[in-house]
Protein backbone atom coordinates (compact mmCIF):
# COMPACT_ATOMS: atom_id res chain seq x y z
CA UNK A 1 0.00 0.00 0.00
CA UNK A 2 1.07 3.29 -0.85
CA UNK A 3 1.85 5.67 2.28
CA UNK A 4 2.81 9.39 2.84
CA UNK A 5 5.19 9.81 5.65
CA UNK A 6 3.21 9.88 8.40
CA UNK A 7 1.37 6.40 7.26
CA UNK A 8 -1.29 7.46 5.82
CA UNK A 9 -2.40 5.38 2.81
CA UNK A 10 -3.26 6.76 -0.75
CA UNK A 11 -4.47 4.42 -2.51
CA UNK A 12 -7.63 3.13 -0.84
CA UNK A 13 -11.07 4.73 -1.71
CA UNK A 14 -12.34 7.74 0.60
CA UNK A 15 -16.01 8.75 0.77
CA UNK A 16 -17.03 12.59 1.60
CA UNK A 17 -20.38 12.56 2.76
CA UNK A 18 -21.27 16.36 2.49
CA UNK A 19 -19.67 18.82 0.37
CA UNK A 20 -19.71 21.97 1.89
CA UNK A 21 -16.70 23.92 3.36
CA UNK A 22 -15.23 20.99 5.56
CA UNK A 23 -16.41 18.68 3.24
CA UNK A 24 -14.55 20.22 0.17
CA UNK A 25 -11.17 21.27 2.47
CA UNK A 26 -11.25 17.26 3.29
CA UNK A 27 -11.69 16.64 -0.37
CA UNK A 28 -9.14 19.21 -1.55
CA UNK A 29 -6.52 18.01 0.73
CA UNK A 30 -6.53 14.63 0.20
CA UNK A 31 -6.33 14.88 -3.42
CA UNK A 32 -3.42 17.22 -2.77
CA UNK A 33 -2.01 14.13 -0.93
CA UNK A 34 -2.36 12.03 -4.09
CA UNK A 35 -5.27 10.01 -2.42
CA UNK A 36 -6.11 7.91 -5.99
CA UNK A 37 -10.05 7.63 -5.31
CA UNK A 38 -12.03 10.30 -3.79
CA UNK A 39 -15.52 10.09 -4.25
CA UNK A 40 -18.33 12.44 -2.40
CA UNK A 41 -21.96 12.42 -1.81
CA UNK A 42 -24.04 15.31 -1.70
CA UNK A 43 -27.25 16.50 -2.47
CA UNK A 44 -25.53 19.62 -4.39
CA UNK A 45 -25.33 18.48 -7.58
CA UNK A 46 -23.54 22.09 -8.16
CA UNK A 47 -20.95 21.53 -6.05
CA UNK A 48 -20.16 17.91 -6.83
CA UNK A 49 -19.97 18.98 -10.69
CA UNK A 50 -17.45 22.35 -9.70
CA UNK A 51 -15.69 19.79 -7.54
CA UNK A 52 -15.34 16.81 -10.60
CA UNK A 53 -14.14 19.79 -12.92
CA UNK A 54 -11.55 20.80 -10.38
CA UNK A 55 -10.42 17.45 -10.49
CA UNK A 56 -10.80 17.40 -6.51
CA UNK A 57 -13.22 14.00 -6.49
CA UNK A 58 -13.28 11.15 -9.16
CA UNK A 59 -17.16 10.57 -8.74
CA UNK A 60 -19.81 11.97 -7.45
CA UNK A 61 -23.11 10.65 -6.21
CA UNK A 62 -26.67 12.03 -4.81
CA UNK A 63 -27.36 8.93 -2.32
CA UNK A 64 -25.19 6.94 -0.41
CA UNK A 65 -25.40 3.36 -1.85
CA UNK A 66 -23.07 2.99 -4.84
CA UNK A 67 -20.70 5.52 -2.82
CA UNK A 68 -20.41 3.22 0.45
CA UNK A 69 -19.86 -0.16 -1.67
CA UNK A 70 -16.71 1.30 -2.47
CA UNK A 71 -15.35 3.31 0.20
CA UNK A 72 -12.21 1.95 2.80
CA UNK A 73 -12.36 5.57 4.64
CA UNK A 74 -16.08 7.41 5.22
CA UNK A 75 -15.63 10.86 6.23
CA UNK A 76 -19.06 12.13 7.56
CA UNK A 77 -19.31 16.15 7.16
CA UNK A 78 -22.24 17.19 7.81
CA UNK A 79 -24.37 17.91 11.17
CA UNK A 80 -24.48 15.02 13.70
CA UNK A 81 -28.51 14.73 13.69
CA UNK A 82 -28.25 14.21 9.45
CA UNK A 83 -25.14 11.84 10.20
CA UNK A 84 -27.27 9.75 12.04
CA UNK A 85 -30.03 9.69 9.65
CA UNK A 86 -27.81 9.04 6.85
CA UNK A 87 -26.50 6.18 8.59
CA UNK A 88 -29.90 4.44 9.53
CA UNK A 89 -31.07 4.98 6.10
CA UNK A 90 -27.58 3.54 4.74
CA UNK A 91 -26.19 1.07 7.43
CA UNK A 92 -26.66 -2.01 4.93
CA UNK A 93 -24.19 -0.66 2.00
CA UNK A 94 -20.70 -0.34 3.98
CA UNK A 95 -18.05 -2.24 2.98
CA UNK A 96 -16.98 -5.13 5.37
CA UNK A 97 -13.62 -3.69 7.28
CA UNK A 98 -14.88 0.03 6.46
CA UNK A 99 -13.49 3.01 9.11
CA UNK A 100 -16.05 6.07 9.58
CA UNK A 101 -14.96 9.30 11.21
CA UNK A 102 -17.13 12.58 11.70
CA UNK A 103 -16.44 16.22 11.94
CA UNK A 104 -18.98 17.01 14.26
CA UNK A 105 -18.16 20.03 17.05
CA UNK A 106 -20.11 18.85 19.76
CA UNK A 107 -19.92 14.64 20.36
CA UNK A 108 -22.59 14.40 23.33
CA UNK A 109 -24.35 11.06 23.52
CA UNK A 110 -24.37 10.98 19.36
CA UNK A 111 -21.41 8.34 19.70
CA UNK A 112 -23.54 5.46 21.58
CA UNK A 113 -26.61 6.14 19.09
CA UNK A 114 -23.88 6.08 15.94
CA UNK A 115 -22.00 2.78 17.40
CA UNK A 116 -25.67 0.83 17.80
CA UNK A 117 -26.35 1.50 14.09
CA UNK A 118 -23.09 0.20 12.63
CA UNK A 119 -23.13 -3.39 11.08
CA UNK A 120 -20.60 -5.81 11.92
CA UNK A 121 -16.80 -5.29 10.66
CA UNK A 122 -17.28 -1.37 10.36
CA UNK A 123 -15.83 0.89 12.83
CA UNK A 124 -16.59 4.76 13.73
CA UNK A 125 -13.75 6.75 15.35
CA UNK A 126 -15.47 10.44 16.00
CA UNK A 127 -13.07 13.35 15.79
CA UNK A 128 -12.75 16.71 13.91
CA UNK A 129 -10.01 19.47 12.81
CA UNK A 130 -10.04 22.33 14.89
CA UNK A 131 -10.45 24.42 11.73
CA UNK A 132 -12.45 26.31 10.00
CA UNK A 133 -13.23 29.47 8.45
CA UNK A 134 -16.05 32.36 7.28
CA UNK A 135 -18.46 31.74 4.88
CA UNK A 136 -20.17 28.01 3.97
CA UNK A 137 -20.19 25.64 0.98
CA UNK A 138 -17.74 24.33 -1.54
CA UNK A 139 -16.63 26.87 -2.88
CA UNK A 140 -15.18 28.62 0.45
CA UNK A 141 -13.48 25.19 1.01
CA UNK A 142 -9.54 25.15 1.16
CA UNK A 143 -6.83 22.53 1.71
CA UNK A 144 -5.14 25.27 4.26
CA UNK A 145 -7.54 25.16 6.90
CA UNK A 146 -5.61 21.75 7.95
CA UNK A 147 -2.45 23.40 8.35
CA UNK A 148 -0.73 23.46 11.75
CA UNK A 149 -4.00 23.27 13.26
CA UNK A 150 -5.36 20.53 15.67
CA UNK A 151 -7.01 17.60 15.26
CA UNK A 152 -9.16 16.39 18.15
CA UNK A 153 -9.91 12.49 18.21
CA UNK A 154 -12.81 11.21 21.07
CA UNK A 155 -12.39 7.25 20.56
CA UNK A 156 -14.83 4.91 21.49
CA UNK A 157 -14.37 2.20 24.16
CA UNK A 158 -14.60 -0.52 21.41
CA UNK A 159 -12.08 1.46 19.18
CA UNK A 160 -8.72 -0.39 17.92
CA UNK A 161 -5.73 1.15 18.04
CA UNK A 162 -5.22 0.47 14.40
CA UNK A 163 -8.56 2.41 13.93
CA UNK A 164 -7.88 5.64 15.50
CA UNK A 165 -4.19 5.75 14.56
CA UNK A 166 -5.28 5.61 10.85
CA UNK A 167 -7.57 8.41 11.43
CA UNK A 168 -4.50 10.67 13.78
CA UNK A 169 -2.28 9.22 10.56
CA UNK A 170 -4.87 11.03 7.57
CA UNK A 171 -4.69 14.40 10.07
CA UNK A 172 -0.99 14.27 10.40
CA UNK A 173 -0.70 13.73 6.42
CA UNK A 174 -3.43 16.72 5.79
CA UNK A 175 -1.11 19.01 7.68
CA UNK A 176 -2.25 19.36 11.49
CA UNK A 177 0.17 19.95 13.86
CA UNK A 178 -1.04 17.73 16.94
CA UNK A 179 -3.83 14.92 17.45
CA UNK A 180 -5.30 15.10 20.97
CA UNK A 181 -7.35 12.25 22.25
CA UNK A 182 -10.21 13.42 25.12
CA UNK A 183 -13.66 11.34 26.24
CA UNK A 184 -16.57 12.98 24.75
CA UNK A 185 -17.44 15.18 28.48
CA UNK A 186 -13.96 16.39 28.07
CA UNK A 187 -14.45 17.46 24.40
CA UNK A 188 -17.41 19.62 24.52
CA UNK A 189 -16.56 21.19 27.83
CA UNK A 190 -13.36 22.48 26.52
CA UNK A 191 -14.96 22.96 22.83
CA UNK A 192 -17.67 25.64 25.18
CA UNK A 193 -14.53 27.81 25.80
CA UNK A 194 -11.99 27.56 22.88
CA UNK A 195 -14.99 27.84 20.15
CA UNK A 196 -18.36 28.22 20.97
CA UNK A 197 -17.37 31.10 23.58
CA UNK A 198 -16.17 33.24 20.42
CA UNK A 199 -18.48 32.63 18.38
CA UNK A 200 -21.29 34.28 20.84
CA UNK A 201 -18.70 37.30 22.02
CA UNK A 202 -18.61 38.22 18.55
CA UNK A 203 -22.14 37.69 17.42
CA UNK A 204 -23.15 39.82 21.14
CA UNK A 205 -20.30 42.54 19.76
CA UNK A 206 -22.31 43.44 16.74
CA UNK A 207 -25.44 43.43 18.09
CA UNK A 208 -24.22 46.07 20.49
CA UNK A 209 -27.02 49.15 20.69
CA UNK A 210 -24.26 50.79 20.28
CA UNK A 211 -23.88 49.35 16.47
CA UNK A 212 -24.72 52.89 14.18
CA UNK A 213 -24.26 54.48 10.39
CA UNK A 214 -20.98 56.20 12.17
CA UNK A 215 -19.62 52.80 13.55
CA UNK A 216 -18.00 51.65 10.16
CA UNK A 217 -15.76 54.53 10.04
CA UNK A 218 -14.20 53.55 13.64
CA UNK A 219 -13.72 49.70 13.43
CA UNK A 220 -9.81 48.97 13.42
CA UNK A 221 -7.70 45.41 13.22
CA UNK A 222 -9.05 44.86 16.70
CA UNK A 223 -12.91 45.13 16.28
CA UNK A 224 -12.13 43.31 12.84
CA UNK A 225 -11.10 40.54 14.47
CA UNK A 226 -13.43 40.06 17.53
CA UNK A 227 -16.26 40.32 14.90
CA UNK A 228 -14.82 37.97 12.67
CA UNK A 229 -16.73 35.22 13.32
CA UNK A 230 -20.06 36.99 13.72
CA UNK A 231 -20.53 35.92 10.05
CA UNK A 232 -21.98 33.09 10.94
CA UNK A 233 -24.18 30.04 9.37
CA UNK A 234 -26.67 30.34 11.95
CA UNK A 235 -28.86 27.29 11.35
CA UNK A 236 -25.89 25.13 12.17
CA UNK A 237 -24.15 27.47 14.82
CA UNK A 238 -28.05 27.16 16.81
CA UNK A 239 -27.54 23.75 16.27
CA UNK A 240 -24.02 23.51 18.18
CA UNK A 241 -25.11 25.93 20.69
CA UNK A 242 -28.54 23.73 22.07
CA UNK A 243 -26.49 20.56 21.78
CA UNK A 244 -23.81 21.86 24.11
CA UNK A 245 -25.93 24.21 26.06
CA UNK A 246 -24.97 23.73 29.52
CA UNK A 247 -21.29 23.83 29.06
CA UNK A 248 -21.50 27.19 27.01
CA UNK A 249 -23.85 29.13 29.84
CA UNK A 250 -21.21 27.71 32.23
CA UNK A 251 -18.57 29.37 30.14
CA UNK A 252 -20.72 32.33 29.27
CA UNK A 253 -20.78 32.90 33.22
CA UNK A 254 -17.26 32.60 33.48
CA UNK A 255 -16.28 35.08 30.88
CA UNK A 256 -18.69 37.16 32.56
CA UNK A 257 -16.58 37.48 35.52
CA UNK A 258 -13.72 37.96 33.85
CA UNK A 259 -15.46 40.94 32.22
CA UNK A 260 -17.17 41.91 35.65
CA UNK A 261 -13.71 42.24 37.23
CA UNK A 262 -12.09 44.35 34.70
CA UNK A 263 -15.54 46.72 34.87
CA UNK A 264 -14.98 46.79 38.62
CA UNK A 265 -11.30 47.98 38.09
CA UNK A 266 -12.14 50.54 35.70
CA UNK A 267 -15.11 52.01 37.58
CA UNK A 268 -12.62 52.05 40.97
CA UNK A 269 -9.50 53.82 38.76
CA UNK A 270 -7.18 50.77 40.31
CA UNK A 271 -4.95 51.67 37.97
CA UNK A 272 -2.33 48.78 39.17
CA UNK A 273 -5.60 46.25 39.09
CA UNK A 274 -5.97 47.30 34.90
CA UNK A 275 -2.41 47.05 34.22
CA UNK A 276 -1.86 43.50 36.08
CA UNK A 277 -5.22 42.65 34.37
CA UNK A 278 -4.17 43.47 31.07
CA UNK A 279 -0.53 41.77 31.75
CA UNK A 280 -1.79 38.78 32.68
CA UNK A 281 -3.75 38.49 29.58
CA UNK A 282 -0.82 39.43 27.39
CA UNK A 283 1.30 37.25 28.49
CA UNK A 284 -0.99 34.22 28.34
CA UNK A 285 -1.96 34.97 24.68
CA UNK A 286 2.08 35.01 23.71
CA UNK A 287 1.98 31.34 25.94
CA UNK A 288 -1.26 30.02 24.29
CA UNK A 289 0.09 31.28 20.51
CA UNK A 290 3.91 30.16 21.10
CA UNK A 291 3.05 26.84 22.05
CA UNK A 292 0.64 25.86 19.57
CA UNK A 293 3.01 27.19 16.68
CA UNK A 294 0.90 29.45 14.96
CA UNK A 295 -0.25 33.01 13.85
CA UNK B 1 5.92 72.61 -4.71
CA UNK B 2 5.75 68.28 -5.26
CA UNK B 3 2.83 66.14 -4.85
CA UNK B 4 1.44 63.46 -4.36
CA UNK B 5 -1.76 62.50 -6.66
CA UNK B 6 -4.12 63.04 -3.82
CA UNK B 7 -2.41 66.84 -2.95
CA UNK B 8 -0.25 66.10 -0.30
CA UNK B 9 3.09 68.31 -0.10
CA UNK B 10 6.29 65.59 -0.52
CA UNK B 11 9.28 67.78 -0.17
CA UNK B 12 8.53 69.42 2.98
CA UNK B 13 10.66 67.97 6.38
CA UNK B 14 8.65 66.29 8.24
CA UNK B 15 9.19 65.30 11.77
CA UNK B 16 7.98 61.87 13.68
CA UNK B 17 8.19 62.78 17.55
CA UNK B 18 8.51 59.54 18.76
CA UNK B 19 9.57 56.40 16.34
CA UNK B 20 7.57 53.26 18.04
CA UNK B 21 5.86 51.26 16.09
CA UNK B 22 3.24 53.71 14.82
CA UNK B 23 5.52 56.42 14.57
CA UNK B 24 7.67 53.99 12.35
CA UNK B 25 4.55 53.19 10.48
CA UNK B 26 4.42 56.66 9.23
CA UNK B 27 8.10 56.98 9.07
CA UNK B 28 8.11 53.78 6.11
CA UNK B 29 4.89 55.11 5.25
CA UNK B 30 6.16 58.68 4.29
CA UNK B 31 9.67 57.88 3.18
CA UNK B 32 7.51 55.17 0.58
CA UNK B 33 5.35 57.94 -1.00
CA UNK B 34 8.80 60.12 -1.31
CA UNK B 35 8.94 62.86 1.48
CA UNK B 36 11.89 64.17 0.81
CA UNK B 37 12.74 65.33 4.52
CA UNK B 38 11.60 63.15 7.16
CA UNK B 39 13.37 63.52 10.68
CA UNK B 40 12.36 61.70 14.03
CA UNK B 41 12.91 62.71 17.30
CA UNK B 42 13.03 59.54 20.75
CA UNK B 43 15.19 58.38 23.25
CA UNK B 44 15.53 54.48 22.04
CA UNK B 45 18.46 55.45 19.68
CA UNK B 46 18.65 51.78 18.83
CA UNK B 47 15.29 52.25 16.82
CA UNK B 48 16.60 55.68 15.41
CA UNK B 49 19.61 54.11 14.30
CA UNK B 50 18.12 50.87 12.58
CA UNK B 51 15.69 53.54 10.72
CA UNK B 52 18.34 55.34 9.24
CA UNK B 53 20.05 52.29 8.32
CA UNK B 54 16.62 51.63 6.80
CA UNK B 55 17.00 54.73 5.26
CA UNK B 56 13.42 55.51 6.26
CA UNK B 57 14.74 58.92 8.04
CA UNK B 58 17.45 61.22 7.12
CA UNK B 59 18.16 62.47 10.35
CA UNK B 60 17.46 61.72 14.35
CA UNK B 61 17.65 63.54 17.06
CA UNK B 62 17.10 62.62 21.44
CA UNK B 63 16.16 66.07 22.02
CA UNK B 64 13.38 68.17 20.05
CA UNK B 65 15.04 71.92 19.89
CA UNK B 66 17.02 71.27 16.19
CA UNK B 67 14.46 68.87 14.94
CA UNK B 68 11.64 71.12 15.46
CA UNK B 69 13.36 74.29 14.11
CA UNK B 70 13.68 72.56 10.62
CA UNK B 71 9.97 70.87 10.64
CA UNK B 72 6.62 71.55 8.14
CA UNK B 73 5.08 69.07 9.59
CA UNK B 74 5.20 67.40 13.19
CA UNK B 75 3.60 64.44 13.66
CA UNK B 76 3.51 63.37 17.99
CA UNK B 77 3.32 59.26 17.91
CA UNK B 78 3.21 58.82 21.61
CA UNK B 79 0.91 59.32 24.49
CA UNK B 80 -1.32 62.27 25.32
CA UNK B 81 0.23 63.14 28.32
CA UNK B 82 3.81 63.05 27.31
CA UNK B 83 3.04 65.02 24.14
CA UNK B 84 1.54 67.64 26.30
CA UNK B 85 4.81 67.47 28.63
CA UNK B 86 6.93 67.67 25.37
CA UNK B 87 4.99 70.79 23.92
CA UNK B 88 5.07 72.68 27.18
CA UNK B 89 9.10 72.31 27.14
CA UNK B 90 9.55 72.76 23.61
CA UNK B 91 7.07 75.37 22.32
CA UNK B 92 9.71 78.06 21.59
CA UNK B 93 11.81 75.80 18.67
CA UNK B 94 8.75 75.42 16.20
CA UNK B 95 8.75 77.12 12.78
CA UNK B 96 6.61 79.90 12.32
CA UNK B 97 3.73 78.07 10.08
CA UNK B 98 4.32 74.87 11.42
CA UNK B 99 1.31 72.11 10.93
CA UNK B 100 1.60 69.88 13.96
CA UNK B 101 -0.63 66.75 14.68
CA UNK B 102 -1.24 63.88 16.84
CA UNK B 103 -2.21 60.02 16.93
CA UNK B 104 -3.53 59.98 20.33
CA UNK B 105 -6.67 57.26 20.46
CA UNK B 106 -9.03 58.73 23.16
CA UNK B 107 -8.95 62.96 22.95
CA UNK B 108 -11.12 64.49 26.11
CA UNK B 109 -10.25 67.56 27.20
CA UNK B 110 -6.58 67.60 25.87
CA UNK B 111 -7.23 69.63 22.66
CA UNK B 112 -7.51 72.36 24.81
CA UNK B 113 -4.78 72.47 27.25
CA UNK B 114 -2.55 71.59 23.60
CA UNK B 115 -3.96 74.63 21.88
CA UNK B 116 -2.86 76.79 25.05
CA UNK B 117 0.80 75.63 24.87
CA UNK B 118 0.93 76.79 21.21
CA UNK B 119 2.88 79.80 20.02
CA UNK B 120 1.22 82.05 17.43
CA UNK B 121 1.47 80.74 13.82
CA UNK B 122 1.71 77.18 14.64
CA UNK B 123 -1.67 75.00 13.94
CA UNK B 124 -2.61 71.90 15.81
CA UNK B 125 -5.33 69.36 14.01
CA UNK B 126 -5.92 66.63 16.75
CA UNK B 127 -6.55 63.28 14.91
CA UNK B 128 -5.46 59.60 14.19
CA UNK B 129 -5.61 56.77 11.93
CA UNK B 130 -7.75 53.45 13.03
CA UNK B 131 -4.88 51.62 12.52
CA UNK B 132 -2.35 49.72 14.41
CA UNK B 133 -1.15 45.88 15.19
CA UNK B 134 0.38 43.57 17.64
CA UNK B 135 3.68 44.06 19.36
CA UNK B 136 5.09 47.11 19.99
CA UNK B 137 8.13 49.26 18.96
CA UNK B 138 9.85 50.57 15.95
CA UNK B 139 10.72 46.85 14.85
CA UNK B 140 6.98 46.54 14.47
CA UNK B 141 5.92 49.19 12.73
CA UNK B 142 4.49 48.74 8.55
CA UNK B 143 3.60 51.48 5.94
CA UNK B 144 1.04 48.58 5.61
CA UNK B 145 -0.90 49.63 8.40
CA UNK B 146 -2.72 52.63 6.65
CA UNK B 147 -3.96 50.45 3.61
CA UNK B 148 -7.43 51.08 3.12
CA UNK B 149 -8.24 52.51 6.94
CA UNK B 150 -10.29 55.10 8.09
CA UNK B 151 -8.73 58.34 9.47
CA UNK B 152 -10.05 60.28 11.92
CA UNK B 153 -9.57 64.38 12.11
CA UNK B 154 -10.94 65.91 15.55
CA UNK B 155 -10.87 69.23 14.02
CA UNK B 156 -10.35 72.54 16.96
CA UNK B 157 -12.69 75.24 16.45
CA UNK B 158 -8.93 77.62 15.41
CA UNK B 159 -8.32 74.99 12.77
CA UNK B 160 -8.38 76.61 9.32
CA UNK B 161 -9.83 74.22 6.21
CA UNK B 162 -6.43 74.51 4.63
CA UNK B 163 -5.23 72.80 7.81
CA UNK B 164 -7.46 69.86 8.39
CA UNK B 165 -7.22 69.21 4.31
CA UNK B 166 -3.78 69.28 4.75
CA UNK B 167 -3.68 66.35 7.58
CA UNK B 168 -6.65 65.01 5.68
CA UNK B 169 -4.36 64.55 2.10
CA UNK B 170 -1.53 62.86 3.86
CA UNK B 171 -4.11 60.15 5.43
CA UNK B 172 -5.46 59.91 1.59
CA UNK B 173 -1.47 60.07 0.57
CA UNK B 174 -0.84 57.16 2.85
CA UNK B 175 -3.50 54.56 1.90
CA UNK B 176 -6.22 55.64 4.26
CA UNK B 177 -9.85 55.08 2.59
CA UNK B 178 -11.74 57.58 4.09
CA UNK B 179 -11.49 60.71 6.80
CA UNK B 180 -13.83 61.18 8.75
CA UNK B 181 -13.92 64.60 11.41
CA UNK B 182 -16.14 64.48 14.58
CA UNK B 183 -16.00 66.65 17.36
CA UNK B 184 -14.01 65.39 20.51
CA UNK B 185 -17.29 63.92 22.32
CA UNK B 186 -18.47 61.62 19.48
CA UNK B 187 -14.95 60.43 18.84
CA UNK B 188 -14.37 59.15 22.31
CA UNK B 189 -17.96 57.40 22.54
CA UNK B 190 -17.41 55.98 19.28
CA UNK B 191 -13.94 54.59 19.73
CA UNK B 192 -15.14 53.08 23.29
CA UNK B 193 -16.88 50.95 21.26
CA UNK B 194 -14.91 49.70 18.23
CA UNK B 195 -11.82 50.06 19.90
CA UNK B 196 -11.38 49.86 23.53
CA UNK B 197 -14.17 47.68 23.96
CA UNK B 198 -12.53 44.48 21.47
CA UNK B 199 -9.35 45.09 23.69
CA UNK B 200 -11.35 44.32 27.07
CA UNK B 201 -13.62 41.23 25.46
CA UNK B 202 -9.96 39.80 23.74
CA UNK B 203 -8.59 40.30 27.34
CA UNK B 204 -11.39 38.95 29.69
CA UNK B 205 -11.50 35.73 27.38
CA UNK B 206 -8.03 34.48 27.87
CA UNK B 207 -8.18 35.89 31.46
CA UNK B 208 -11.48 33.58 32.24
CA UNK B 209 -10.78 30.75 34.35
CA UNK B 210 -11.52 28.42 31.86
CA UNK B 211 -8.16 28.76 30.48
CA UNK B 212 -6.18 25.74 31.33
CA UNK B 213 -2.97 23.64 29.80
CA UNK B 214 -5.35 22.03 27.98
CA UNK B 215 -6.76 24.75 25.99
CA UNK B 216 -4.11 25.23 23.12
CA UNK B 217 -4.90 21.80 21.60
CA UNK B 218 -8.68 23.03 21.51
CA UNK B 219 -8.25 26.76 20.10
CA UNK B 220 -8.88 27.26 16.30
CA UNK B 221 -9.76 30.69 14.09
CA UNK B 222 -12.49 31.94 16.49
CA UNK B 223 -10.46 31.82 19.43
CA UNK B 224 -7.20 32.91 17.86
CA UNK B 225 -8.83 36.37 16.22
CA UNK B 226 -11.33 36.83 19.31
CA UNK B 227 -8.02 37.04 21.64
CA UNK B 228 -5.19 38.71 18.76
CA UNK B 229 -5.20 41.83 20.67
CA UNK B 230 -5.37 40.19 24.37
CA UNK B 231 -1.17 40.41 23.51
CA UNK B 232 -1.66 44.25 24.49
CA UNK B 233 0.94 47.13 25.36
CA UNK B 234 -0.79 47.10 29.32
CA UNK B 235 0.65 50.74 30.20
CA UNK B 236 -0.62 51.93 27.40
CA UNK B 237 -3.87 50.60 27.09
CA UNK B 238 -4.60 51.34 31.10
CA UNK B 239 -4.27 54.85 30.17
CA UNK B 240 -6.36 55.00 26.93
CA UNK B 241 -9.10 53.21 29.20
CA UNK B 242 -8.97 55.39 32.38
CA UNK B 243 -8.87 58.54 29.93
CA UNK B 244 -12.09 57.29 28.48
CA UNK B 245 -13.59 55.58 31.34
CA UNK B 246 -17.33 56.53 31.79
CA UNK B 247 -17.37 55.96 27.66
CA UNK B 248 -15.76 52.50 28.19
CA UNK B 249 -18.13 51.25 31.00
CA UNK B 250 -21.60 52.11 29.08
CA UNK B 251 -20.18 49.60 26.40
CA UNK B 252 -19.29 46.85 28.71
CA UNK B 253 -22.42 47.06 29.96
CA UNK B 254 -24.06 47.16 26.53
CA UNK B 255 -22.11 44.48 25.16
CA UNK B 256 -22.87 42.79 28.56
CA UNK B 257 -26.92 43.63 27.63
CA UNK B 258 -26.64 41.71 23.93
CA UNK B 259 -24.60 38.74 25.76
CA UNK B 260 -27.15 38.07 28.27
CA UNK B 261 -29.79 38.54 25.83
CA UNK B 262 -28.40 35.02 23.94
CA UNK B 263 -27.34 33.60 27.65
CA UNK B 264 -31.55 33.81 27.75
CA UNK B 265 -32.54 32.81 24.80
CA UNK B 266 -30.11 29.42 25.07
CA UNK B 267 -31.57 28.90 28.66
CA UNK B 268 -35.13 29.12 27.52
CA UNK B 269 -34.27 26.70 24.31
CA UNK B 270 -35.51 29.06 22.09
CA UNK B 271 -34.33 28.25 19.03
CA UNK B 272 -35.90 30.69 16.69
CA UNK B 273 -34.54 33.32 19.08
CA UNK B 274 -31.12 31.84 18.93
CA UNK B 275 -31.27 31.54 15.12
CA UNK B 276 -32.73 35.04 14.58
CA UNK B 277 -29.71 36.62 16.89
CA UNK B 278 -26.88 34.99 14.64
CA UNK B 279 -28.65 35.98 11.75
CA UNK B 280 -28.93 39.37 12.51
CA UNK B 281 -25.10 39.28 13.63
CA UNK B 282 -24.05 38.00 10.38
CA UNK B 283 -26.22 40.28 8.24
CA UNK B 284 -24.72 43.27 10.27
CA UNK B 285 -20.79 42.08 9.78
CA UNK B 286 -21.40 41.12 6.49
CA UNK B 287 -22.41 44.98 5.86
CA UNK B 288 -20.06 46.61 8.02
CA UNK B 289 -17.35 45.06 5.56
CA UNK B 290 -18.79 45.41 2.85
CA UNK B 291 -19.17 48.87 3.78
CA UNK B 292 -15.46 49.74 4.69
CA UNK B 293 -14.04 47.29 1.77
CA UNK B 294 -11.92 45.79 3.87
CA UNK B 295 -11.30 41.96 5.10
Amino acid sequence: MEMTDGGFGTNQTVAIIGLGLIGGSYAKGLHNLGVRHIIAVDLDTAALEQAKRDGVIEAAYTCGNEALRQADLVIFCMASQIMIRFLADNRHYFKRGALLTDVAGIKGHTAETIAALLPAGVAFVPGHPMAGREGQGYGMASADIFRNANYILVPMPQNGAEQTDAVAAMAKALGCAHVVRVTPEEHDRLIAYTSSLPHVLATSLVNSEAMTSMTKYFIAGSFRDGSRVADINAPLWTNLFLANKENLLYEIDRFSTALQQFATLLQEEDRTGICDFLQQAAVRRRELIHETHTR
